[in-house]
């Protein structure tokens, strides 16, 4: 019986698109005023997926505590009124689209929510745009 | 063509999770301020999603009057304005975790929205907060 | 490694439910007041969902303007303030259930959306009803 | 001690604003596609404010289910799924404007109830637009 | 020049409305399915809005951390999970109608926010239910 | 007979609170993370309230595709994707807190929209975070 639990949390922070291997003719074509040199930013949104069986015993998945702590320790802790371009270490080098950002916060939730549990990571860069990713 | 049609719905009530095979400090230690003696409540929202091909006559999948009346039927009719501990069936011995409650809402519901439909049943325990399952 | 990006937008019209090969009575006892001969009205919300994989050159899966565009063209500018089934080609002879509305959106847009990517639509027709089309 | 009790609703129904005392052109000028000869539609979000001392018997203002019953009457069981402009009396002649919409409804409350009790009416006619009216 | 600073945050908890100096019958005919004697529940959301002139040395009305602490303490580490018939001082001889635990809430609150502050609470009981006091 | 017309908007922006009166540890520890040096950012939520009579010919109290052009012009183009510190005029100076920005905002949407209309603006700086000015 496999059920899927679900934890919202959100992070603030600032970022710029752009590709270091373009001009900026390219980099502004591409990214229009995404590429603004000084940043911008956006209240992220973010739902962590788990699906995994029943514990008998305790009638959860998961403890919705011990996600939500795991999520401030590996996202928002790390993401939090941050500059994602110059504050973290994943996006010095990583164009922090929403794609990629979605990829690297599965990427360290995932190091610690293991099989047999499957993960997906859903987040909202605004409220009309968001994207999700399940490891596949 | 199958194409799945969702309805919201919602109830408010009371509940406490507790294990009685546990003491009062595992209890406490596992459940926290969720194992309230006196209870506490929450506004549960609730999307049932049937997934079906479109009935050519109607342009339905089913009629979401007829799905509205049976989750008011099935759900909200129960567990609206309860104490799903102490006024439920379902709750006297299972304990009324999101997850648990989500799979016996889809049990009740399974029991009248048969094959070939498929069926998927979001609960919400707050915002933050949400499960899901679909039988499997 | 494939991602789903998901893209917002609306669209206000009105339609009735009828289905022409019935009489009077049994169109009002199928589709109740959706079956006022003067048409009622929606606020529709649809959600456009493309799943593919991450351009390395961009970050994208897909530019979120771009697909904004091809809705606004495809959908929004078709549909908004519209009559649905006076005003549109689409629902001359087709009932504009949310479910049709639904299929038709996806097809509309699936003819300029190709292969490898995966699309999906979904379509509120109030904040208590909604449909999903994936093309299966 | 004043306390604002509010409540939620909403209807779905179509409309067209029109001046019967302008051209067509005109018409279109100010309306733009809100001029539809056909209709569009919405659905429409209504929260009614009451403004009044607490009942100390009931800890209320006014009962919820007394004010909810009163809204259907009054409001959505005329309006809901109807065509505003041709199966309305109150918008015959009057142009079914959120403003204008606003006002009707507030005074079809206001014959309901009565002084001491303040009133209010907010109307959404689309998530991003809406409008208010206390009888001022 | 004043500006009014708006801060959210939710509590859950059980309650059962009843007036002790009435017989069950008066009871169950005053307050339905919220009279029930094992209690029903609500997540609660809960804006307090705080109106002063602008700090020039901080651009602060007032510190938003400063104001999210202050609800904390004395609001939700108060009423989250529990049942605030059963478990809290202000409830035990006061009926715990939304109206009634707003002004509590205001009560408290304005205990610790001075003039010249103005102080509004808003309470949501439902999403379609709430209400607000001021101190009027 | 007033009624007040209300329009959301919403643009994505950079900041850093920062007094630049005062030495490094003050700033600390009265903005804490918020005065990251190298900013962070929010997805601006504004809802522009313009309040008067009903223009008997439109029906209107102000055409919203005028008010939400102004508010584009005047608030969206200027500040949506830019750093608010480094990137406009308004906030060279003068601190970027919401509450600064709000007052901004009415300012420059008031030299737009003259008196007898009554203007109130709106903003919010995440779902929990919103501050009010109507020019007092």
């Amino acid at each position: 019986m496999k059920v899927t639990v679900s934890r919202k949390a959100h992070f603030n922070a600032a970022h710029r698109l752009h590709n270091p291997q373009w001009d900026a003719a390219t980099n502004q074509q591409v990214f229009g005023k995404c590429n603004n040199a000084n940043f911008h930013g956006h209240n992220y949104q973010l739902i962590v997926h788990v699906t995994g069986p029943i514990d008998p015993q305790t009638g959860y998945v998961m403890d919705m505590k011990v996600l939500a702590d795991l999520i401030d320790e590996e996202v928002c802790d790390r993401f939090d009124h941050k500059n994602l371009n110059l504050d973290t270490e994943e996006f010095r080098e990583l164009n922090p689209t929403a794609e990629n950002i979605c990829v690297v916060i599965w990427q360290r939730l995932r190091a610690k929510i293991n099989n047999p549990f499957e993960l997906k990571v859903t987040l909202y860069e605004t409220e009309r745009n968001y994207v999700e990713y399940a490891g596949e």
